[in-house]
């Protein structure tokens, strides 16, 4: 059983794609010494041999995400790659068998499987309701065929290609072209399965339809996926290199939001790492200025303080860089990249790495204690393959372990899983959300929830914009939730500028959600000298051609402690409205503000937080929660509050959002209970320039000015506000 | 500044309160060799340092809790403690300085403070609100003054003593009976007010009306205070002694419940120690078997895997062992007891001790690695002053971190803050409430929160039986919320067995609650070492002489996953009710159970729970949440299950409840989705005997037997079911 191999050495060719003959001796020569490799090394065997000692299952597909033959073909493939990685460095025969024998049951039953029974997707898999995890499939499968392939008699591996793993290939693309040829991160893994089996097998023509997609599809041009995505590009590329030209922007922002990126980065840099391995020629990491790499560290930078993706679009809450495809994406990035020590500090939370030569380095790295802190920095992703279709706008603030975040979305619609929330924010204060991103609605691979998949109200409520802590028109979504129109559009920067840490400002413009009328938001984060940490101007500019009604909400969380206006609440609950996720909402009370300005005060996690707004009397606050119509129980009950405008042509938003205390249960002590701020109020709001009084507590006052059409750092200003001249320069004015 | 005082060694009498000269000299030979009181004295002094650095602030009286003048002087009898043990075990005279002139401030102040100027007490105070928070001042300053008492010249002592100190003995006392002369929480600090300043005075008269209480007090019987509590003990009796002999058990247990129990022990430990060192003769930790020691040790019991307080009764969730208070009463209990390691180990996790003997003597334990940890155990704990008025059993479960702990309550009422609450229950899973006890309703020193004191919601729903989980008849509370009544009641113990790990069983019944109608619940915490963890089994056997409607509420946390009924859900919200807490419950949802068991999954903190619940077709299950007519916003909106019997004599239920699974975000993998049950039935339900089928998904089943009526481990049954043939000795069979 423990005899060692010797075949390894005799061959070059293989394995070659992910570990290569060299890198397989090198770690073979470090082993013992790199404890991080080591002890992932020992888990992975661990794992292995509770899998071969269960033996092999491999069941005739039937169920969904969650149920029994998924999870049981999920298993395979997984323990699939990790066998050969420890065939390969152990040299113990049992896990070159295990795979053999695995491998020759599926060589078995492919050629007889129909599409699944499941018939859920625009693309039925034969192992998985869906080619996506029929990609997966081959996509690990494919490195522990490569770690065998040389052991493997020449009969066998014939056999194999021609049994199990050409047909494998063309059944994900020429017999699915609908799924192959396409930009989306489910094509991508497609295209990458494609290729990895194709260079396992040397097969050139399976490479190239990886890099370029097919040829001819027939895809009718108006055909959608089951997330009402459009299958067709609009450019009408595909293929792997299709696929990281337009969906990454150059900065390494992928358009469909951070908890899909995690998800596409593992097909993207494993690929590309077998590329560069077998073609370096390619220079796949240089390729679109270094793009993957720059996409890793986008990716890490779209995280709270604990690691967790921001949820932007369809992103699931409590995703995080600790996910396997992170860590695969840190040691790529660290190898293919510079070395950044800031890498290694990341892996070292991890604590585990890709048990191949960019792991060997990782972990080099963390035995010479090389890391380095990653410390998050305000920054702007642009959007749009040629980064100019908006983006995100992240504001950030740390001293010592007290973190703020501040993520604003001015991007493109992000394919089939963008959300309709131009402009829309979210806020978090320590890896806590204050303002939160509803997110999806969806309990992957919950069986119970929908076999796994999105539910209903993922289109009618966590898509809609009224699910978005941004402005909505006349209760109606943002493009009238129409998916074609939406990806035609894009919000506008107008300015991010973060150069003075005390004062970071992100602005930016949607005239297209709703023709005839422009919304401009900016939003500040100011660290005031007097304050514990720092506060943020939220303003929204609304100019419209005709009179509408203007709902903003605040999705916060926990307990309501104070506000500062008379309300009323209903003796029975109904719904906000019943369209456009308006009937998800139930109405808990609401009042007119009657004044110049409102506060709304609550206790979160311990901490005080309050929004004070400035108002029109007329203004109503809505108290809503999450929960109505929803007949299987899908939403979380979460709150908001709704600063409503209605009836009215051109208008302002403008309010502080502030964290300004704490709470503690075992010292029952409540600090700094009460808001720093007594107003803020409008001054001036025209076409050129918006400008705002802030009153603190303590009897300070501020004035801020925002140019309003030129954002140009270096142009002169000049204002007269109540007899007062001010003269400034650069878009805003702030003392 | 600086200069060392000589005079303490001259005079043998001060301190000798809580500080003595012994002891003083004994911790100042250990400075700097004792960590943890090294800390605690260091960021002591700091603390001080920084309020004397503020000067001295004795502003008149205004505020409520959470108002400014609530707050000064609440840190001014704090500030004073603390700088009265650094006088002592520093020498610097700046800190007799800071108290004696604080003093003075407070003796000019004194004479002219007519009671606080705000009226909500029934006991109003002089420096605050109310009397219980002039008795917390009294209590802590008179260790500020026994630590200067030999420094200060003869005269200012007699100053103090007739401006200060004895008027306000007098007001807390003779001059507010109704506040003195009581067995509740409140009082005890009174008590211990008086008592401490007597001993610092040397005032024997005072001591003793501390230890007896007033001879003639006046009050009516009838009379109440706020919270609804009588002012007049059932026996009569007042004072310190009363006080510890007729709210604690034999075991330890304090009627009124944890929370407030946790409050209650620092005046009790406190003064207990001050009679210790000045009284010995009066042997006060050996009172009533040593119920102080025994005290501490229930309360520790009586805590989650976090050290939380179980919310029983009147409680602030979030309140720990990590509270000042606690941290003086397990290092009272170790030096007085008998020097348990198990408590150095929760002295560890505090991390802070108290600056006298018992600091010093945990921290020379702590310096030694004496520590033990403190497991918690399986126990019952009765209530009432002889053991006999029912009681709480805690059935927990601990392998290596996973712990479960099921706390249930057949206390009689606890006083005034007892809520109507027969046989409820709670359930934690490692410090997480899996069932929750709703606790109080109150923001506790918040002062927007109606000035931080109880909301009307404490007594419209937390007391009410309805936010409890235990059975609600007719929709109307026990006792039918009747505090005169439920005062002269108490549920009855009928089985507490822990003997067996894997089958632990507790068991009341309760036949006051509602006259006519006898609840009996079992609850058993069964280890099948099938299953990775235990599951409880619930039954409530409900013997009523006529017709009624029954409701049993279970109140989890987080989302519901699946259940196996048909239910509809509303398309506008109604509450559930018009009394009785049901007019806070929103009816989200119901069905027809419409078979003979019903199960229910949900998600909570990313695992997944079950009950399975035996069903009479026409059995009703409600989805609810709290949250209705809550005009101020002050309730949690937390939602509950509701099991409904309705026009039904004798009925039974019978549940499991589980955690069976587990969700994990990053992986996104579902672990045990689904229940490991298929089904609990009922077979027999009698006056003598109920017995239950359990079956499980793997094909096993099982047989559970309750003898009703007798609890008699040593009686020998036998009964014929389904032509079979059982026999076995004690209160219950499960094969
Ligand atoms: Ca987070
Ligand atoms: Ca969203
Ligand atoms: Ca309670
Ligand atoms: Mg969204
Ligand atoms: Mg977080
Ligand atoms: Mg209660
Ligand atoms: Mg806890």
């Amino acid at each position: 059983k423990n005899e060692s191999i010797q075949k390894e050495n005799d061959v070059t060719q293989h394995p070659n794609l992910i570990l290569t003959s060299k890198s397989v001796l090198e770690i073979k020569s470090q082993l013992g010494t790199i404890p991080v490799f080591d002890q992932t090394l020992n888990k992975t065997k661990e794992e292995v041999d509770a899998a071969i000692k269960k033996g092999i299952d491999v069941p005739i597909p039937k169920d969904m995400a969650g149920g029994y033959t998924h999870t049981q073909h999920k298993k395979n493939y997984a323990t699939m790659q990790k066998a050969g990685v420890l065939f390969q460095l152990l040299g113990d025969e049992k896990y070159a068998i295990y795979i053999r024998d695995m491998l020759l049951e599926y060589a078995k039953m492919f050629p007889t499987l129909p599409r699944h029974p499941q018939k859920r997707s625009y693309a039925r898999g034969k192992i998985f309701w869906q080619c996506l995890n029929d990609s997966n499939w081959l996509v690990f499968t494919s490195q522990a065929y490569d770690c065998i392939y040389s052991w493997l008699p020449k009969e066998q591996t014939e056999y194999l290609n021609k049994t199990l793993f050409k047909p494998f290939a063309d059944f994900l693309s020429v017999e699915t072209p609908q799924y192959f040829n396409r930009v989306h991160n489910h094509s991508t893994w497609g295209n990458v399965a494609v290729g990895m089996i194709g260079l396992v097998m040397d097969d050139e023509e399976l490479v190239n339809r990886a890099l370029y997609g097919l040829e001819n599809d027939n895809i009718d041009p108006k055909a959608k996926d089951n997330d009402g995505g459009f299958i067709k590009d609009k450019a009408g590329k595909a293929g792997f290199l299709a696929n990281l030209d337009s969906p990454f922007s150059p900065d390494g922002f992928y358009t469909e939001g951070p908890y899909y990126q995690r998800y596409a980065m593992y097909p993207f840099l494993i690929f590309a790492e077998a590329l560069q391995n077998k073609k370096p020629e390619l220079k796949i990491f240089e390729y679109k200025n270094g793009v993957l790499i720059k996409a890793v560290d986008a990716l890490l930078n779209l995280t709270d303080a604990d690691g967790e993706f921001f949820p932007l679009n369809d992103g699931q809450k409590g995703m995080s860089y600790y996910t396997s495809s992170l860590v695969s994406a840190v040691d790529i990035a660290y190898y293919y990249g510079t070395k950044k020590p800031e890498l290694l500090s990341i892996a070292k939370k991890q604590n585990k790495v890709q048990l191949d030569a960019t792991g060997l380095s990782v972990a080099i790295g963390l035995r010479e204690h090389k890391e380095k802190s990653f410390i998050k920095k305000s920054m702007e992703l642009t959007d749009g393959s040629r980064g100019d279709e908006g983006g995100v706008g992240i504001l950030r603030y740390q001293k010592e372990e007290e973190t703020l975040a501040l993520v604003m979305k001015y991007t493109g619609q992000g394919l089939s899983h963008g959300h309709y929330d131009k402009l829309s924010f979210s806020l978090y204060e320590n890896g806590n959300e204050v303002i939160q991103d509803y997110g999806l609605s969806r309990f992957v691979n919950v069986e119970q929830k929908n076999g796994g998949g999105y539910l209903k109200e993922n289109k009618t409520f966590a898509k809609q914009t009224i699910a978005h802590n941004t402005v909505i028109q006349n209760e109606t979504s943002h493009f009238k939730n129409n998916y074609a129109i939406a990806s035609k559009n894009h919000s506008e920067k107008y300015l991010f500028d973060v150069s003075n840490p005390d004062f970071q400002i992100v602005s930016a413009k949607e005239k297209n959600a709703y023709p005839g009328t422009e919304l401009h938001r900016t939003m500040i984060m100011v660290n005031d000298d007097k304050l514990s940490k720092p506060f943020i101007i939220d303003i929204t500019k609304v100019t419209a051609d005709k009179k509408n009604n203007y709902d903003l909400p605040y999705y916060y969380f926990g307990q309501i402690i104070s506000m500062n206006f008379k309300y009323q609440t209903p003796k029975t609950l109904s719904t906000l409205g019943d369209k456009s996720g308006y009937q998800h909402l139930w109405k808990e009370g609401a009042g007119m503000a009657n004044a110049e300005n409102v506060q709304f005060t609550w206790l979160d996690n311990k901490r005080f937080y309050t929004i004070t707004t400035a108002t029109n009397k007329e203004d109503e606050i809505v108290f809503a929660r999450i929960g109505a119509n929803d007949p299987e129980f899908n939403l979380r009950k979460d709150p908001t509050i709704i600063i409503r405008k209605k009836q009215i042509k051109n208008t302002i938003y403008a309010s502080i959002i502030e964290s300004h205390g704490s709470y503690s249960a075992v010292k029952e002590v409540a600090k700094n209970a009460y808001s720093n701020f007594s107003k803020i109020e409008k001054i001036i709001d025209d076409v050129n320039y918006s400008s705002f009084k802030i009153k603190f507590k303590d009897g300070r006052e501020k004035i801020l000015i925002l140019s309003n059409t030129d954002s140009n750092p270096k142009k002169e200003h000049s204002l007269n506000i109540n007899h007062k001249k001010y003269n400034w320069v650069g878009a805003y004015y702030y003392k």
